[in-house]
């Protein structure tokens, strides 16, 4: 029955009933975290191959004769670009394959626009304003990059079939100061959800008031299903912008990080011919290259794209259940309650909740008062500010199924509550 | 006998015997690279103990219970942080651990100061002016960094002892626009000298007229002895600036880029609690943290310091022929020459060599007519200008023993050719 059907009375009841099953569950002393999209320990365990696939007696040279162990090879070794390349749908030619993490590449990439400027563009500390647009519910580590640079976030609203780009095509034509926009097509975090053909085909048909804006195309889950039968498939955004006759307007980012270890992978960067030459004129002056052993490590250890498909199998296999699990409890627990909403995405590492108005801050804070740790309400948010304070989070990677089952509980438990205590107020 | 009392004839005469060598040398059609400071074989092969200490059996967990295949640890694992203090003769506390440049690191502590300022001082980008002293001859890769920044170089002179310190004091004293100073204090690049003792105490007792001025301190070479009874020491620059009164003076970089693989090691930087902090704010935004796998499998390798000092002797034992080699040749070649001077490291990667003035590049040009590359002539001064054009850097360390005699010899004989040259234009 839906709470706001209830009568008051009714809701009372429920109400003392669930806070007793909360005190209940308090005593359980419960310390689970579902804050951060982290593998956990049996997805790190399927990588473990890859620290015996060199040894001392290997041979650590490239097919084109580079010695791995030495200095060299800015933009990373041929058989790296080229698995990577299959990976991310992209010419091997059009990749750069950089250090540990994709995060520290899109961080690079705003702060090299910031100091020199895009493709000969004033740099963006020379200018008054410069803004970006932020799908919301969003990332939170994206975010945090363009407020540390001062730049403007203005949100823009997704739908079930990403950002809404009515918005998106109205402002980036009149406003010059529009320099970029953050996305994760697929899988996105938080909701889950993939961008549509036709979304994919009016971000590479946009006409951007300003020369120097980009798509900053996050594909973190681009090989994250979590079915064989049912997968997402999204438009190759360069090859579209190409096609578009605007073959510089993305900056498309990726890594092995939920691949093989987080923190010890490779990331990669994959754009235009013009954005790569822009790129590599900084990139000389930061670098003599990457850690091209490790880039050996992952070529050897998934021998090409068939095997790394094989491995995210493995994966799915270990991440399918915890979905389903948290899934079937919100369903079980909230699906008639009418106090929120969810997302049950095909892959990637997130389930997006929305509660009902003003209670998310609420239910985080009543989760982590019973042991449970959810990524902090409005972090999907610029600013932290969810101005609706509806939007959370939900990790159910890290946390083992068994412990998961009680957090997805106690979690149902407090939007419960929340929510209830809510109506009560309204009513 | 020295070239300049020869007599004319007598010059002509050498001239057309050396020209007659260097065709025969020609023929032998060499192809030898003494032009980067970049190991040999030899030396790669004494690491690669380092691709077995960690199996698909082991046990990736720290001291303090850190799975190092996750998330986290953003100023690195414990263990490679006491590691690398003991290599660095600074307190764990005072060192982040990053990722496999150093170079990249200095970059970052440019850029982040062009960006956002150091310690709440104004962000570069937006001053008018800002200059960095650069000794001279020095390392290319750090001009290019403050070139790239468009940050005004100013050179200063190196002496036996280190930079000209009475230039230095006056400068920063009289200058707020100086913001920095590149240091390689230790086996030096390209002169291989080591700053004395004063030269240290007088760097920790600056007066900088900026607040934000900082020493720029590159011990790339700290571990890089060739002799065990004969070794430079170095006041350490930290604890003499805190003792100075200067605590916040000094940013110092380190790797193991030499001690294990380039480009496959871990670097580190070394700097005041203040410093750590301002440093730690733009940190969180660019990453969530370095690859802690390469860090443990540093630390299992070399155990503890003396486990490091051990392995640098073994490179040291590769090195040290090719250093006398190239020394004995110089000394046979050129002693009585009158043309030319060159330092005698006990330790590093280079050996500077003076030539005759407005010689370098011509004798640079000559080698690599016949084979042996070298570094530009002129790469040891801010854009690449080096004013007498005297300066050039011989790089022993990457070709074989054989193939060094005949690149030092090819060397000799191209700057007895040019300096003959030379004294018969001027005579």
């Amino acid at each position: 029955m839906r709470y706001d059907e209830m009568s008051r009375e009714e809701r009372k009841q429920e109400l003392d009933a669930l806070k007793k099953e909360y005190k209940r569950m308090q005593g359980m002393e419960l310390n689970l975290d579902m804050s951060r999209g982290k593998p956990c320990q049996e997805q790190l365990d399927l990588s473990m191959g890859m620290m015996d696939v060199l040894s001392s007696t290997s041979d650590l040279t490239c097919e084109d004769g580079t010695d791995c162990r030495n200095y060299g090879q800015l933009t990373g070794i041929e058989e790296a670009r080229e698995l990577l390349g299959d990976m991310m749908e992209n010419n091997p030619n059009d990749i750069i394959i950089y250090g540990n993490s994709s995060l520290n590449v899109m961080y690079d990439t705003v702060s090299r626009a910031y100091t020199h400027g895009i493709m000969g563009n004033t740099p963006w500390c020379k200018l008054d304003r410069v803004q970006f647009l932020c799908p919301v519910p969003g990332y939170d580590r994206h975010f945090a990059i363009t407020e540390y640079f001062g730049i403007g976030m203005i949100p823009v609203p997704m739908t079930e079939t990403g950002p809404d780009m009515d918005m998106v095509e109205k402002l980036v034509a009149e406003d010059e100061s529009i320099k970029g926009i953050w996305c994760v097509p697929k899988y996105s975090n938080p909701g889950g959800i993939s961008y549509s053909d036709e979304t994919v085909r009016r971000f590479a048909r946009l006409r951007p008031a300003a020369k120097d804006f980009r798509i900053f195309w996050d594909n973190a889950y681009g090989m994250h299903h979590l079915y064989d039968d049912r997968q997402d498939y999204l438009i190759e955004i360069l090859a579209e912008c190409k096609r578009a006759g605007n073959p510089d307007m993305v900056y498309k980012f990726a890594s092995t990080s939920k691949i093989t270890f987080p923190g010890s992978g490779i990331a990669s960067l994959a754009t235009s011919p013009n954005n790569m030459e822009d790129i590599r004129k900084q990139l000389k002056n930061q670098t003599i290259g990457h850690d091209k052993v490790n880039q050996l490590r992952h070529v050897r250890f998934f021998g090409n794209i068939h095997g790394m498909v094989e491995h995210m199998r493995k994966h799915a296999d270990i991440l399918r259940p915890k979905f389903e699990m948290v899934e079937n409890t919100l369903d079980a627990e909230l699906g008639d309650k009418g106090i929120g909403s969810w997302s049950k995405p095909l892959g990637g590492y997130f389930i997006g909740f929305e509660s009902l108005p003003g209670c998310a801050r609420e239910i985080v804070a009543r989760c982590k008062k019973a042991g449970v740790k959810m990524t902090p309400a409005g972090a999907t948010w610029p600013y932290g500010k969810d101005p609706m304070d509806t939007s959370i989070r939900i990790a159910p990677t890290f946390p083992a199924l068994a412990d998961l089952e009680a957090a997805a509980k106690l979690f149902c438990l407090c939007v419960k509550i929340v929510s209830l205590e809510k109506l009560q107020q309204e009513a």
